[in-house]
């Protein structure tokens, strides 16, 4: 199975990144399952129904999210509805939604999606490393093939991830930071890993966000609200090669590409 | 003038990554002047007269630091001695050291080096942006040549210090992740940028520190004394080419070299 | 002199509760001059020009702020025009409004009002140690009574700063916790100090805010819309008396009353 | 039953200020039962095996303890063989110790003691309310008569939890911030609550460390190994009155006494 995974999509050019890219790739590359991180799907924060619609309508198999999956109020409604949305997992039980599920992907069989955050310098959620044991539990016997978002700051927390489900899971995507890093690997046991997968979003911005706008924050300490800057985009991704059976990766591949 | 920038060595495996990369990339890419991170060269932690006189002979022409750079006492007398080692320049005025220095390169002329830390999730130092405002009011006619270590943790306020010294100075290169990105570029006006350039240490690892200690910490949250881990290195860097006159940077190139 | 300090106004109950207290004080301990921290003063953030009017016309003659200084827009205008509206002094240069002032209180002579802000666990300020230094140079020779609002959330940092200016000012006032501390003293060199002085809003709160929102937060993590919380009030204050001469105090005293 | 709970011992002068304290309130007031915060009785960092002798000896019950638990070695084994002192609850499971017991008081019934920690600024533990939740439940009909000591940094937290353990616990004291709040009460439904009890330690410091050291470190930001003040002492205690039967506290009082 190859799959696709796509880097925070963040606001209007994040979307038009994605319309003008995905088909290609999927052509080319003959992807078997999309996934994308959505957080900041709708103007740079959270996601609406509207916009839901048209990342699926646009290729996109399962929406994972992070910190930023209840900016917009109609989330709640939404998550409950819409299985192909996932939040983070080691939020508390009771809140809407879930943190993971499994898909048929047709004949390449399942894959179950994970998404989780983590804690280093964000907030105070359950333990993302018990939680992921309790999910791989539940997964027993279902599926194989694995994939997690981990959604996180700190690069020590995320290759703590990595190193926790080498042999355990298909992939560890890393996400968050909005900036691609360059350690994609395969970890022992047939784990793809990378810290970041980056993002899709405008490039000439601080991590989305007009550069004005956040460097004001920065030298005067006011706040300041945040709006997605315009102009050229950047596509990133990584493909992942899996076997169907073993559900162990054997490539990870980076991808960027430029407006 | 080409310039290679090596990300922050750690330890043993990263001064024998060091030691077994850097005459070959000299050699090979005909390098001017090399600058590493050294904030966690002394045994993961912070630096010793021992271990800086090791580095620099090496081949290496400038140490920058960052927040380990107190971890050993005797840094309190070497920075003070040692010009080829700097700290972050935006430490409060009355502490040792200094935070930018000016050196010859031979007949390439002269480069300026400043070292700057970021505050977000970390330290309390003064602000970075006005630091570096200071610093290059006072470089003015000395040289146009000027590299940028900003050791910092958080993905905005690096790419926000890159936009906010594009076309003032040659390269911002990011440290402290230990994680390299893969967003090097060349921002408008010839500035060099790197979100962080990477670890210089051993591979199979959280960010250098033996990876059966993080997990333990993360999944406890007792606390542990990190180790540098063993095994074989990875050596993480970005060469960069700028204009001798100008001080623009024309091209930067990510470097990774395995063991 | 004798000075009354009153502790972050929170909303509606907190306006009550300092219409139905200060006149009664004023007349039974013959105050001189009130000083209170408003940054909750409109419904729990910032302050408006409308409740600013109100405050004043209420008997205070000066309004410190803290970090939700900024949450209302025209507090942007407002500062510039009113002077007896303090923001912390240590926001870097150019911000609106001024973080110091000194007033007339009639026949007892002239009083300065500093209101600085903390950093550890809050925002990315200027160093409120040196920012201290600065304006107490610049007071030099004008008045020797001199009330510093400190607001900020570490005790370390709080009583830091109280060691740190005692028997150079004559009070150190912290605020920001909402919950008066019960270590009031007089420091050597007659510095009158308090860890907080506490909150003048409603008590069956957390902090001011609905508890079940509150607890609703801490229990899902889901982001909740604070409100002030109804019912009774409770009035948190520090009566300070100041020699004229010296500026040194001479007692510092607590008070609770309660709806 | 009357119950003392004594904020966080601090180092020798705490240790003095208690066996120079307790005899004498154990006897003016019929105290039936002691718990102590002992997270800083050795040097000021977490508690040794001799220490802990020291402090039991001295007339405390049960020694509860804070983010310092493990600062020497030997809690490790000490806290796996002596019943009296606990750590909080909220560590994941499989840490060793205990984070709540059931004692025996002699002719007043049982008394439960919880211990907890706050995640607000502090590490990432288990939720402490939903853990709260779960000794509670484990309580039922064993004892109605239960302390909880709180230890945390954010009043925000600390009132929350009041709130939530209001009319299902005897007490929830807070401690940490080593300054005593002047907002005890007893909550509806018969729960005394005091924010934090403050420090037993050596007054003339900044949370029980030389003032010098502390202040060294906020000006320059370079580490400083901090170390205990010396001189006079401050012993910070609540006394509370719990009815045996229905474990209601009818009255919550502050202690401070000073050398
Ligand atoms: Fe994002
Ligand atoms: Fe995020
Ligand atoms: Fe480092
Ligand atoms: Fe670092
Ligand atoms: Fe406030
Ligand atoms: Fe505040
Ligand atoms: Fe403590
Ligand atoms: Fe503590």
């Amino acid at each position: 199975m190859r799959l696709l995974f796509i880097g925070d999509i963040v606001g209007r050019p994040g979307r038009r990144a994605l319309k003008e890219n995905l088909p290609g790739l999927q052509r080319e590359l003959d992807i078997d399952f999309v996934v994308a991180n959505g957080e900041n799907a709708a103007g740079g924060n959270g996601i609406t129904r509207e916009v839901a619609r048209e990342l699926l309508a646009s290729g996109i198999d399962v929406i994972t999210m992070g910190n930023h999956v209840w900016d917009h109020k109609e989330i709640f409604d939404l998550i409950e509805q819409e299985k192909r949305i996932l939040r983070p997992a080691n939020y508390p039980p009771g809140v809407p939604g879930a943190g993971f599920c499994v898909y048929e992907t047709g004949h390449k069989g399942r894959i179950a999606v994970l998404n989780l955050a983590g804690r280093v310098f964000m907030s105070e959620l359950d333990c993302p490393f018990r939680k992921a044991d309790q999910l791989l539990a539940q997964l027993e016997g279902i599926t194989r093939v694995i994939l997690v978002d981990f959604h996180a700051e700190a690069t020590s927390e995320k290759m703590a991830m990595g190193w926790y489900l080498a042999g355990r899971v298909s992939a560890v995507c890393g996400t968050h930071t909005h900036v691609q890093t360059a350690d994609e690997r395969i970890l022992p046991g047939g784990t793809a890993y990378i810290t970041d997968v980056g993002m899709t979003g405008p490039r000439d911005s601080v991590i989305g966000v007009k550069k004005e706008l956040v460097l004001g924050k920065f030298l005067t300490q006011l706040p300041r609200r945040f709006e997605v800057a315009s102009g050229p985009y950047q596509f990133n991704a990584v493909v992942i090669d899996i076997d169907d059976e073993t559900g162990e990766a054997r490539e990870v591949r980076r991808i960027q590409n430029f407006e």
